[in-house]
């Protein structure tokens, strides 16, 4: 079997190896600071007993589960931690296909390039349904590609490559059409602390025994790195997930759940929203100067994307790594996101060197 | 679908749960200290910068995967770096499943109960192979029971739960009996530092296209909760287990490989030496006990278990029950490890109180 993984570690990999100085701009790595009750929940985990450091309950710290119960209006039991968002889909995406209620994922074009990865690998089929210019789905086009073999709808929102960010309407009505032919809706939220909008709505608001809810403190919190993400089940379908977790990594990384259970407790909204500002300031800099370029370019509502589209200059891998070459700017190309968007590229907003960015693409494609 | 889930965190959770003090020897938690260096690990990574923070390379911290390369005679390219033994096996599994060369994986009896689980989650059917009284397994057996159909032979040396730790010969024909069948054999040494008998030999000594090893840090650092682990794949088979990592985990926690790095170039073998000290001197107290008790036992070659068998009280969930309400003792079922073991019990060496352990046994059950 041969999966098609996602291009991100091999574009970050060319970029690393280039001999000229590069500005990253490939992968969705926050470059500003976790919170500081984070790293000082690391270092009270390391003087902690011996004990502390052996298996946390699997399905998570009861702690870590009831602080997030609390903010999701959930039950704790609902909800099985795990390593990042990236554990969280799979777990989602097998249990849909578990059911025996189809085997064909709804996926959106663009589509954030893990979610074909993982049908494939899970054994399920996909089928694809576009979303406007501006990113938005509409549900009916969702309705009209459903059917009994639906397992599962995957969507991301805030959206991740196109900075698009469902209405509450959106989101009900997916609900919907997974209730509708017995399917899951699957909302990977991961992105909702960068709501720029202020229209995100979470799936969590429309309760069904249809939609599972995916996130992860990788975003949130700056730690890509630490893996810890949950999944929020409906209660008819928790108990499998969580032996499918159990069974493939037992557990999610103790110090980990530690320090982010710290930093959860301890961080107030000033350090979520001074994140979000800085997205903003990144995200009106780079546009402005894709505009004075000339470009077409895509001004995300949330997530932290920007979609960019050069004339004669197609989003092949080998322009990206041309791109890396000769402008010393790396982004990746708009083709790992899908058909629609083979002309784009696309750029994470996620260094201090926006606005350099910005001027070395004009001046490459002036 | 219904998987088995392993009984271990119920048993934990049962015991948790008792009104009185129990001795708890269910589950493989060391309880004792984890080396000072992964600590100061822990310490210095909270203090490194944001970068520090985010995604590792998807298969492993290069520094992390050289050191291991370079203690295991092995390129660095052939490892993943896992979510723990528990993520390293179900890599192992599933690539042995997808190769097209057989749907069906022999394990031994007793069996380590997370292996038949990830067996039935993949798909997979499973046939056991019976050890002898010693925990020994005899290659001709697997041989007798391998066919076309096979996909894999999964072993765990030092042997979890009966002590074995399986001889250099045995090792080398059961890969050859998987070369024969177009199989994979699996070995699981994740007890490798917890050889008590000299004997043990690693999978990796018989060179093959056919033979994964897998490993963690869990056992030999005494950090279960890390979920650091890798696996060891022959060039021919290490690509898509890279991709399905990826595709799962995305990757594997940066602090818990950080940490562990620094503890594998600054820990000693006097570290390791002193935790089998430990443990030899907690097997003679525990056996001798039982011995004045006149139980059945195993002296355990290696691992941290010793099995047990007291007339007329199989080793059911309820007996365990029972005994952790009424001797304050936890062990775990040993109809959980297999047919063959259903009239014992198997105990954890890991607790200071063994001697306590034993004589609450002893006058229990006399």
């Amino acid at each position: 079997m041969n999966y098609e993984t996602p291009l991100f570690f091999r574009v970050m990999e060319y970029a690393d190896a280039a001999e000229r100085d590069v500005i990253d701009m490939v992968s969705g790595n926050p470059d500003w600071e976790p919170p500081e009750a984070l790293r000082e929940g690391l270092r009270e985990y390391a003087d902690l007993e011996p004990d502390r450091f052996q298996y946390p309950p699997s399905e998570g710290l009861l702690e870590l589960r009831e602080e997030i119960a609390a903010r999701r209006g959930v039950d704790a039991d609902q909800i099985v931690v795990t390593n990042g968002a990236g554990e969280a889909n799979y777990l989602a995406m097998a249990r849909a296909l578990e059911r025996d209620s189809g085997s064909e994922i709804l996926l959106t074009d663009p589509v954030y390039p893990y979610y074909p990865g993982k049908t494939t690998m899970l054994g399920g089929t996909q089928r694809f349904v576009a979303t406007d210019e501006e990113g938005q789905l509409d549900p009916d086009g969702v309705r009209a590609a459903a059917s009994e073999e639906t397992a599962a709808i995957v969507v991301n929102t805030p959206n991740n490559p196109t900075g698009a960010v469902y209405p509450a309407e959106t989101m009900r009505e997916l609900v919907a059409v997974a209730e509708t032919y017995d399917a899951v809706l699957i909302s990977d939220e991961v992105y909702d602390h960068y709501d720029l909008s202020g229209a995100f709505a979470s799936a969590l608001e429309t309760d069904s025994a249809h939609r599972v809810v995916t996130n992860a403190f990788s975003k949130s919190m700056a730690i890509t790195g630490a893996r810890v993400g949950y999944a929020i089940f409906p209660p008819e379908l928790v108990a499998n997930a969580k032996s499918r977790h159990m069974l493939v990594n037992v557990a999610t990384t103790r110090p980990g759940q530690f320090a982010v259970l710290q930093a959860l407790r301890e961080t107030g909204p000033d350090y979520y929203e001074r994140n979000r500002e800085r997205l903003r300031e990144r995200v009106e800099t780079f546009t402005d100067a894709l505009e004075a370029a000339g470009a077409e370019y895509t001004t995300p509502r949330g997530s932290f994307y920007v979609m960019a589209r050069f004339e004669g200059y197609p989003g092949t891998i080998a322009n990206v790594e041309r791109l890396i070459d000769e402008a010393g700017v790396a982004g990746m190309p708009g083709e790992a996101f899908g058909e629609s968007r083979t002309e784009w590229l696309r750029f994470a907003l996620v260094t201090p060197r926006v606005e350099e960015a910005a001027e070395r693409l004009s001046s490459y494609f002036e």
